[in-house]
């Protein structure tokens, strides 16, 4: 991979908490000599690409782009979305190489911002840092490609697997670094989800705080009986919130509705909220990355429909004994019945460990 | 730290498995060239130092120890052991620098080493690789300090804390990278305990079989009623045999020592064996460091009764909800009582984690 592509691939990690729920993009470009001449990252929806950014830049520093090379994180778009196409603007800019690292699964694009940049005699080579920048957008290839997001399941235990106490006391089990950490995990996501076990019990807000961000994630409530109460704090962020209910129940629903809410009824046969239909609703509603604190009850039944990608774990420096698992599961016969998981990334976050661990074979699509 | 001293470290790693209840040392001549011109590490128990291994090394290869520096990873020892005292050793050998790491808490050494080798007038510098000789021979530390057996409690579990299935299974929960690490763990060990409901449920034989070894750890059983098969597996290997009983039982025991094993009654009065009694008891026999590969229960007791000071938990990428965890305990009242650890280390053994985590603080003495 040259330099040219990290650096393409840091802007685009720069970019991490804002284009929700577009991809996190970076562009850098380079002139004859190898000066970098321009670079820039994906803006907020409805704002510029990175293509664009980076045009602007060279602009501003009085660099012509006349014959420089473009190398960007993902395949131009060739489409008018939001805004106009960046094939375009790379062509009209003069840019004569594009050094892609993967082509965009979106399939408004999916290998068409490459024909029409070939079809203008622009050299074009794809894969440098593929998986990379695939991994910074493992949402959006999820949401294109599977129709649905990507759905992280976040648990916070000590060491021997504990979430809660069997009195249900649960804070503080990890520190405040990983507490920290957790926000900016629920900031790159497009929506947090959790269930009315957990609004019931602790009243979160489910908001980012201990990060800096322009963007609130949407919150996403499983409330089958509409039991939330009309003053939970999780209605004081400025957020898109969805609930989805398994009644229809009227007056209810109006008076969510009244607070800013989309409540979604949405049952399955045995009175509950379809899960799997949920999910794939939200992939509907442009959520990538779907990032789930629930509770024991929700966290099991979301693994139990197989509808959970990958667990980030935080683990606590404590043994506890006694207490609630991170997901009810019914009592397995066999050790071969478990659910499968591969070790992604093992970091130390203060005093804890963080583990990104897939459901295996999961992220293969 | 100097290249001499990490050498000298090297080679005292390369002893791990061999000088119990010796510490493990390793010893290294430099002549003012800066050439090293000797170099060894403690032999098994009864054998020669790390000095005198040099030494001998410095011969061997023609080389003249006269005027040579030392760096040697412990305290040469002044008292006639098993072997010789090294003082005199390097004292005739005409060494005329000692640099030395750390003191041996050895009450018949504890600077009277040093001491020695200043009035014969070798200029003695301590310090450089104190810390990793210390952590090299943690259990020798305890034993000479705390007089009792740095005890290691190792678990394998799935990444959310479960040991067994609730029909028992636990064979295997992790892979076969992290079931030979743990013969390593063994091996490295004085003695390896475990009670007697893992020998009636698995009967396992405890030894050494994944790793090179010359000497197979002592096996310590906890059972209190002496309810130990005669053909129990565990009693095929060739070594040491202890098993804590809290009954007098004369014909078990008979029949118990006509296999080899040594059988020490040790109640409490509750009528279960006095596990504190038994890890000094254990201390007073030359245990250093104490490897517990035990189930729930006795994990359970031997935290209640403050006797662990790390655990060795190897995190299997599976979920496994409902079963076993890792030791019982009473329920906590609040998060505040759980037990503190703090991680030592984290790796990545195959598939599954290794982690390396102390009870807070007991490392320090």
């Amino acid at each position: 991979m040259t330099d040219y592509t990290k650096t393409a691939l840091d802007l685009a990690q720069e970019a991490m908490y804002r284009t929700s729920p577009n991809p996190r993009v970076g562009c850098v470009l380079v002139n004859n000599a190898g000066t970098i001449i321009g670079q820039g990252s994906t803006q907020r929806a409805g704002g510029a690409h990175a293509e664009v950014m980076a045009l602007r830049d060279a602009e501003q520093r009085g660099n012509s782009p006349q014959g420089a090379t473009a190398y960007v994180t993902l395949e131009p778009c060739s489409h008018h979305g939001r805004t106009g196409p960046c094939c375009d603007a790379l062509i009209q800019a003069g840019i004569t190489k594009v050094i892609a690292s993967i082509a965009d699964p979106n399939p408004a694009v999916a290998g068409n911002g490459f024909a029409r940049l070939r079809a203008a005699g622009i050299a074009v080579d794809v894969g440098q840092g593929a998986e990379a920048s695939r991994e910074l957008n493992l949402g959006f290839f999820s949401r294109m490609i599977r129709k649905k997001p990507w759905l992280r399941m976040k648990a916070a235990a000590s060491l021997d697997g504990v979430t809660a106490l069997t009195n249900g006391a649960s804070q503080w089990i990890t520190g405040p670094a990983a507490r920290a950490d957790g926000h900016a995990w629920r900031a790159r996501a497009c929506a947090v989800l959790t269930g009315i076990g957990t609004v019931l019990a602790d009243n979160p807000r489910l908001d980012v705080r201990d990060v800096q961000t322009d963007r609130q994630p949407a919150l996403v409530l499983v409330d089958s009986a509409l039991a939330v109460p009309l003053d939970a704090l999780l209605f004081a962020a400025k957020r898109p919130v969805y609930i989805y209910s398994a009644v229809a129940h009227e007056e209810k629903r109006r008076a969510l509705e009244a607070l800013g809410a989309i409540v979604i009824t949405m049952p399955n046969n045995v009175g509950k909220v379809d899960l799997p239909a949920m999910v794939q609703d939200l992939g509907r509603r442009e959520i990538n990355e779907l990032h789930v604190e629930a509770g024991y009850k929700l966290n099991g039944s979301l693994l139990r429909e197989g509808l959970v990608d990958e667990l980030l774990v935080y683990l606590a420096p404590k043994l506890i004994g006694e207490g609630m698992g991170m997901a009810q599961m019914t009592p397995l016969a066999a050790l071969s019945e478990a659910h499968a998981l591969s070790f992604h990334s093992v970091d130390r976050i203060g005093e804890d460990l963080r583990i990104l661990a897939r459901l295996q074979g999961r992220d293969r699509f």
